[in-house]
């Protein structure tokens, strides 16, 4: 096993950079206790008021405030051991081929020799990593650090080439997968897109919808990859959908249910989430387009709806507050949601038969919005 | 695409009996209000007080009460007039080789045309799914009744055909699989297990350690097929593994956290739960051998530990009352675990090292355990 993965270390340029960089990080406090200095490290800082929308990469990214960790101070000091044992193990995980979830990380430092620079819950390590990816400029996926659970699936035209562990895979996402689709890696950096004949990519936030729509064979006849997003999408997820938009040069378009909290689903997938805003450029598809359920198809086709709840209703006049979705199209429909007080689900769609959404609602908003 | 469903629900056994055991209950109405009496059904009671443990069998059964419908009361005729508009819904849509989701059914019954037959919530249309399930004898797949998700994996040995509606596709669970693996369909019976180099079978509660699994080549150096439960494992999940170990001969193990609830799933993998009792002997597998994380591992090994909350403390004296928890094993671990008052994750091994789990423990407990 081990010879094997040796050879992909090798031969993987992000592994190589990602190892350079980490390496590079540590000198710097080599450098600065040669030179008689404290050592110090400098991060952005990632709160909610350094935190800017750039207008011009329509996503969120970080402002120019910096936080300071100097070894001046206890607390300080341990944040740098924490850091430096920490790269030691993503530097030789890296040289490897190997890699471990979040999770591991932090009960993996009880191991180490010296206590102070063991994490003392996963809050703590997971925020190291952040910091790394912050300072290092490069991702999590690329220090070949794992979340626990990704999970969602892609079906559609596309032939693509995954690079495992066990050497490459050629699969294609509808002839050689079962009904259950093509399960996307935790970094889907190691997929190399090689043939395709999709015409735009629609992610679904619900499994009943995703299955409704692969059963109809929306997939097949529309030329559509269909991404299940599981609910708030996983960042392989954001990942795969913005790579595919980007290197297939076709629209992507989001299918959630018709609440405050898949219109952030929405958001997550065209704009970026606060809490990876260091990442937006990596994660966030600014071209996506929102399809539905929006609240007039609430009132236009009449849908079978819950009434809305306090939680949701703070929830909707937060977004109308929210950069992202200061537009004409999401104040007319927040508004109007506030206003009938109501909300509904993707398969609400089933009070007008299995195959409303397939026939009718589909093709008519998509062609709305000019993606067909 | 509806040719084709047609001529696969003309071949399929299954939907064929499915549909016919659904007309059969259709026209015991109908003889009854031909013979002038008030239509009825009696239903075996699905309560707790109901439900025992089959020691022949190993798991647990409904018992031999039963309950009965009558058209005599609203309520009942309401009940009794929801079946019949159900029953319909499923006869059609297996004769159309279609399926749905219980959620679609629920929204679906809105479009009915007697308003009385209409679901309140989904909780009225899935337990008259699973009404009909115990009166007909057929499960809710076969009905092509899908849950809302399922989404678990399998890798390992084993080539396998699935019969999509899109045709045949032979696949193995390694050579043609991505690092996901292969993503188990809502109905397992559509799998034919074709050819295997399969040893055992290691079923995991988290992603993380399914990954760890994975990585480490556990899969390829044991003969090892790892189904990853996802926490409370759905039907599909157990539906499988039940199949695995029936048809390759070979032992189901089952790798989880060490807390009361991860104790549960052991059990409805090997047991089978008291909601779906009616079909403990299609989802059950009573050989299915508990590896760990046990309490005494976490002394054993000197694992990093969480103190059990009162809900724990809880769970495990309700467990220790549990008939399925009856043996000597049980009752040392769960003593051993109240009296240290801890508790411990899977990945809480990775304080040994990332190699750990995969060259110490599971090939020692395997070992003991007569699986290797």
């Amino acid at each position: 096993m081990s010879t094997d993965t040796d050879a992909d270390a090798e031969t993987d340029p992000n592994s190589e950079r990602a190892r350079e960089e980490l390496i590079e990080l540590a000198s710097e406090f080599y450098d600065q206790f040669a030179e008689g200095d404290v050592p110090r490290m400098r991060i952005p800082t990632r709160t909610k008021s350094n935190i800017e929308y750039s207008e011009e990469k329509g996503v969120w990214v970080l402002g120019d405030r910096r936080t300071t960790r100097t070894a001046k101070t206890k607390a300080g000091a341990q944040k740098l051991l924490k850091a430096i044992y920490t790269i030691e193990f993503l530097a030789q995980q890296l040289e490897e081929g190997r890699s471990s979830t979040l999770r591991e990380l932090y009960y993996l430092s009880e191991s180490w020799d010296n206590e102070f620079a063991q994490f003392n819950d996963q809050d703590d390590s997971n925020g190291l990593i952040e910091d790394l990816e912050v300072v290092s400029g490069v991702t999590r996926e690329d220090f070949h650090m794992r979340p626990e659970e990704s999970g969602a699936t892609l079906m559609g035209p596309l032939l693509l080439r995954e690079q495992t562990r066990r050497g490459e895979r050629e699969i294609h996402c509808q002839e050689d997968v079962g009904e259950g689709g093509y399960q996307i890696p935790n970094n889907p950096d190691t997929i190399e897109f090689l043939e395709n004949d999709a015409e735009f990519i629609l992610c679904v936030e619900t499994g009943g919808m995703r299955d409704r729509l692969v059963e109809n064979g929306f997939d097949e006849e529309h030329g559509c990859i269909v991404v299940h997003l599981k609910g708030q999408p996983a960042r392989a997820t954001r990942r795969i959908t913005k790579r595919l938009h980007g290197e297939l040069d076709i629209p992507v378009v989001v299918f959630t249910d018709s609440d405050p909290w898949s219109y952030r689903i929405y958001g997550s997938v065209a704009y970026g989430s606060i809490k990876s805003a260091h990442l937006s450029e990596y994660l966030a598809t600014p071209a996506a387009q929102f399809v539905g359920i929006r609240p007039r198809d609430i009132v236009e086709y009449d849908l079978p709806t819950d009434p809305l709840s306090d939680s949701d209703i703070n929830a909707l006049e937060s977004e109308l507050d929210d950069p992202r979705f200061q537009t004409e199209f999401w104040r007319e429909e927040i508004e109007l949601q506030l206003d009938i007080g109501q909300k509904a689900e993707q398969q609400a769609l089933a009070s007008r038969g299995l195959d409303f959404v397939t026939d009718t609602y589909l093709p008519e908003r998509l062609g709305e919005m000019g993606v067909f």
